[in-house]
């Protein structure tokens, strides 16, 4: 015996509206986990209601600290229906495979989602709203805020940055291979994963671009997987 | 004057609830257009409501005619508790492009979305559920279906797939490069679009795939483009 400690406990879930019921090995509750995931997707989908009907929208999100912050417009019903404490749902979701089974029931996709449930919050303060700014900035390219041109204050009082606190989250994640029924391995039919991923091209300098400029070094390569 | 038509009219939104009002320039309500974004998309978002909270769960996506169709586990809440009826909205999302403006609030994304309001139903035929499985499968890897072990009775009767209609839903595109404030163009950053894509990798065959066996030409070549 040694005093080294075993492995940790995994984190459990801290509610039960995120507890995952089906393929629970899929679920993970830890802040690390958690983090990871939405700290390299760059776009969520908020579920919200108004009338009994749900809505589900996408939007840019990116996480500072136990917040997860999305992207509003003053205008939109997302905004106007959901940034007085209306119960959201944020779900990002990052594709990472295509799992091809030797049966059709088979089939599957790998892929790392988290899914928040809390209450939607608007920024309502004017150095938050431009430190979230340079935050969701710095989430697409690190490094790129310092060059911009300073935001004004007209500029910052016409967005409408909203959140929910991290407190009831939950991680699915499926990183396996192909999970065949028992007989099916010697069926000729060819049988793996395709890998998937977000991938950048190559940078479209607009027209304002002067020649001799260079591209920044935080443009990510062409070829580069993007929320990794 | 001559007897050619003129440019058709665009279609206009099926529901008020589906109307654009933010940027209504990028709204689109003809079934082309809709429908060419949800052949394209593989994972799509649905939003359905539990005592009042929303959820966003994501799920596989594929459309047949005018119903689009998703995966659901007979034991998952959302299942569960939306396949009776229950409103939901579906939605897709293609991330096309970062766009990069001089300021930090112009800074936007390239997409292709499309959502979906109706109400949720479960296939329950058992025929009907074969069909949706070899449309899934086909909407992933067209040509594999014929290759597969053929499901069996017991697999169809597990599966569980749901359907909404597409006669309520709206795509929303933005499709250009930035849109600096006057006077910006100047400044001296970078700006431009960073194209993104899910791409596909190197397919990676199970172990039980016969060494001698070539990969089907349904696979995508490693670098291609998805979700077109």
């Amino acid at each position: 015996m040694t005093d080294s400690p075993g492995p940790a406990e995994p984190a459990l879930p801290t509610s039960d509206r995120v507890r995952l019921r089906r393929k629970p090995d899929r679920g993970r509750y830890d802040r690390a986990t958690i983090d990871a995931i939405l700290d390299a997707a760059l776009v969520g989908h908020v579920g919200w209601v108004l009338d009994g009907q749900p809505y589900a929208t996408p939007t840019a999100i990116w996480r500072q600290g136990d917040r997860l912050y999305w992207h509003g417009s003053a205008g939109s019903r997302m905004v106007r229906e959901t940034k007085d404490g209306a119960p959201v749902c944020i779900t990002a979701t990052i594709l990472d495979g295509l799992v091809l089974a030797r049966s059709g029931t088979d089939h599957s996709m790998n892929y790392r989602s988290v899914m928040v449930l809390g209450r939607a919050h608007a920024v309502d303060d004017e150095g938050e709203t431009l430190a979230a700014l340079e935050a969701f900035v710095e989430h697409l390219c690190p490094g790129r805020w310092a060059e911009l041109r300073p935001a004004t204050s007209n500029e910052i009082r016409a967005t409408t940055v909203l959140w929910a606190d991290l407190t009831e989250a939950s991680a699915k994640i499926r990183a396996t291979g192909v999970h065949d029924e028992p007989g099916d391995e010697s069926w000729p039919a060819w049988a793996g994963v395709v890998p998937v991923g977000l991938v950048a091209g190559t940078p479209e300098p607009d027209e304002h671009v002067p020649a001799a400029m260079t591209a920044p070094s935080y443009l990510p390569p062409a070829g580069m997987r993007i929320e990794r």
